[in-house]
């Protein structure tokens, strides 16, 4: 006998760009937004009633209308507000994900009215809220960093399928996607008012982003898993309200190229940038006292 | 005080394609692998000692070597035996996860030594393995469907933000991406012996695949989430080793273009077909004495 | 002092989706088309002076209302009509080029509703037309192609930085992309009528697809230029009308794995499947009274 | 009866990245490497004949090699230098074309060995040689820019499917992709001695990119096209040594939402960013006296 097991829906990469215009210095946050509502959905599934559905496209339009109304500030507040929002507003539903991206751009020049798509890493953040509690995890993508040098990879274990050489100076090149959790979320946000004590996401993700840059830099890497975790535990050491950290990190191979069939040598000179296959290297540094993560990560 | 969490780490997309030759008909399976190991893995994380790391470079040449060596049939069995492998032949590694996708090919014409990607979906896999049980997940994607009528939506929730008119007559499209858990997988396998009894992967595949088709088109619609349960239900129906089915299935909207300001009518004819945004619904249907999935779905 | 070169404007990748419903069978047409106007369209280049200018919004427009009023037939045909349409009703446009591309559907089982997006090659065409004449130009993309046997790569110029050696068997696999210049295209269209003197542009389609992928397979092949020429002439000699044919086929390099050190042979068995870099064989296969080929081609 | 038409071939995407290790401060350029050889070729595409063909994996592997031996300066002296050694090296070859693509990378703080890839725009470049003169085309591609206003559209010409209201303010981006002409480029260079007589390339690059986007910001676009003929005129303005620019500009479209059904007002505020179909600008702005292009577009 069938049953429905965990559902939800909603309206994905909603694309919202929201300009604001005080005097002749303009201001855009450009966001992707991807709503998803569960709650007591089993009818739908069962007979099709929708009299539970709010649909995806007033999902969409509340996108765009609280961006009018509330403005949009840190994409965590956004993301918060529209999640409480949903289960507030909507009887059936009891649980709401908001995930925001926010593509950055510059200013062009000194012209208060035009900008250029800095092609900086993608920020993001996921917010759920389910009526009793709201949780958020923030984080970024395609941060594409590089080492010339520090990095080595030897000492590991071989078996029958072993050919790779141990190497005391190598490239290494990671593509860095990380999401932190944040351990507290003020819950004295009303849905139609601006949280004020909310954490101050903002300088949280500067500094999420400088400590993982510059762990990336200082630490002399004998693996990639140790660049991840010493990544990890500098974003929780200079940022107290981070309990969590995840990395996902693609090793983008640099091979060095044999040069030796041309009479050259390469000492760490040219190296062939590779597509696939890659390593991938995947892990988690958090505070011992952590507290429950509950549905932040789904 | 920091602590390192769940972590893995493995080789990305190794792309392989293995020819078998038999007389002038030839074969051919192109498969892109990705396999994640676990286990005793603190020390390279906080010390950078490799001594338990097997390079993702001999994971990779481990897939080239045993396509040679077992042959590719079922990606489920190679996948598995992958799994087992690891977790067999390092004892450092307690967990193995191996993800195996399948390009399709169909035969150009009569000739046995020449081939035509068919483009069709792409057929996968994911292969768990502990050193006690293994867990196999597989499914499909990009399988693309359009119904051109028995498509309503209407009866929906409303509120401030709705404006959608209700529908009793809609273009129904989806990519569908669905992953099915078997509920039974032999552990009588060695990793130097193909697997004779276990689940006759290609059959379940085939079936499963033809009650999602049947599924989507006999299905008199009323919400996608009713069409996606009928699909699922209907998987389980048709297949009994399989006790789960996971659907993820975007709404690729298709709007009817107005046609009324150039005096002609648009009785379901003329259609935008829109990128961004589009409905996503997510949602699980599993037998009610369905076991527990274990490590299946990580 | 600076002058206006050549120049155009149009609406780029407007997705339509046509359905047409006889009794239960319906039938779709998905395409994606682009049209591009040029003409007496100085002044908005030097002054900003739009009255020339008929909005790309409109150009979407009339894609939507031309695809319900005369239905959409082969793609030339609806590219030629949308082409001669803006030249003959805009005075100040000149020449019109309408690029259609079409994504193939197949029959979902034997539902006359539902259908399944074949995952085929895509369908191409371009049609020009200056007020004086038509141009069309058909092709394909995406068409990939695999021999596992019957190549070799040997005899070739070697310098000082060449090392690949010669080979008596690889397998030669290729993305066709490819395009064909008709050579007579009827004038005797109206904008409003559906050509009937034209092309059977579908059957040449299927014919010159038929001839690609036999000469691709029957083909002994000594290098993919040969393969080429041979690909381009099979279509000259199997397609009448058609006068020219430009092929861009990617060496999708397959890297035989290097076994040896596992102890293994690899008799052509186990590949790699490499994605970049990758050679690139352009080449052009004409008629020698192939005639004029005007601007078919830009 | 058929004959071979214009073809080449070559080794397409080469990825390499050379780093230069001048004490603590390394420097990296990372490259995309396109090469496309053309001469006495019918033989290999009549008969299989490969005598005359240098094999693309010795293209590549000249790529690499001459990043090594000569190093990475200005990408169009690295192209320059490649186009002509083979010319002048393969006997049966009698023009090199020669694409680089530049993926910029910055800093990472203080650190001379860590770097960020700063997701600015690639800088391109295409050169010419043929053995008795050489042409460069350098360019850009993604450099999306956004006006907030100083932007309207009206005045333009209105056909049966004209739908658009006129506006006389809204947004206005697009995805510069723009290639220029150098007027001169020195023929004193012999393949093994990197020119030093040429063009500042790097210089005229920054003075064009600064041309482009200033052009875009000060422009008060009447129309897209009046911006991208603005464009043009300035780079031309600015840079002596550019004689033509070729300028290609989808229209970005960022639609007003229509907030009223929510009692809101929206006075260019909330945007919804439309993927597809866009507008798509193309043109060409060039000295009166340019010379000829010679084999420059191809």
């Amino acid at each position: 006998m069938a049953v429905l097991g965990p559902n939800r829906y909603g309206k994905a990469e909603t694309r919202v760009v929201r300009v604001t215009r005080h005097g002749d210095a303009h201001r855009i946050k450009d966001l992707t937004v991807s709503t998803a509502l569960a709650g007591d959905l089993a009818e739908v599934h069962l007979s099709g009633d929708n009299s539970a559905v709010l649909p995806t496209d007033s999902q969409k339009n509340t996108v765009f209308a609280f961006a009018k109304r509330h403005g949009v500030g840190a994409i965590e507040d956004f993301a918060l507000l529209l999640a409480r929002h949903f289960v507030d507003s909507q009887p059936a539903i009891h649980h709401a994900r908001v995930a925001v991206e926010e593509h950055a751009w510059e200013r062009n020049g000194a012209f208060g009215h035009s900008f250029v798509r800095s092609g900086r890493e993608v920020r993001t953040c996921v917010a759920h809220h389910d009526g009793t509690g709201s949780w958020v995890v923030s984080g970024l993508r395609d941060l594409v960093v590089l080492n010339t040098t520090d990095s080595e990879f030897r000492g590991f274990a071989k078996d029958e399928y072993t050919t790779l050489p141990e190497t005391r100076d190598r490239v290494l090149a990671t593509a860095v996607d990380v999401s932190w959790r944040h351990a507290d979320v003020s819950e004295d946000v009303s849905p139609d008012v601006l949280p004020d004590v909310s954490p101050d996401w903002d300088k949280a993700y500067e500094k999420a982003r400088a400590a993982l840059l510059t762990a990336f830099a200082d630490t002399y890497s004998l693996s990639l898993q140790q660049t991840l975790y010493a990544m990890g535990t500098r974003v929780l050491a200079e940022c107290p309200g981070i309990c969590e950290v995840r990395l996902s990190l693609p090793n983008r191979h640099h091979f060095l190229v044999d040069l030796a069939p041309f009479g050259l040598p390469n000492d760490g000179e040219v190296f062939f940038a590779a597509d696939r296959p890659y390593g991938l290297i995947e892990g988690t540094v958090l505070r011992e006292d952590a507290p429950d993560a509950g549905p932040a990560w789904e």
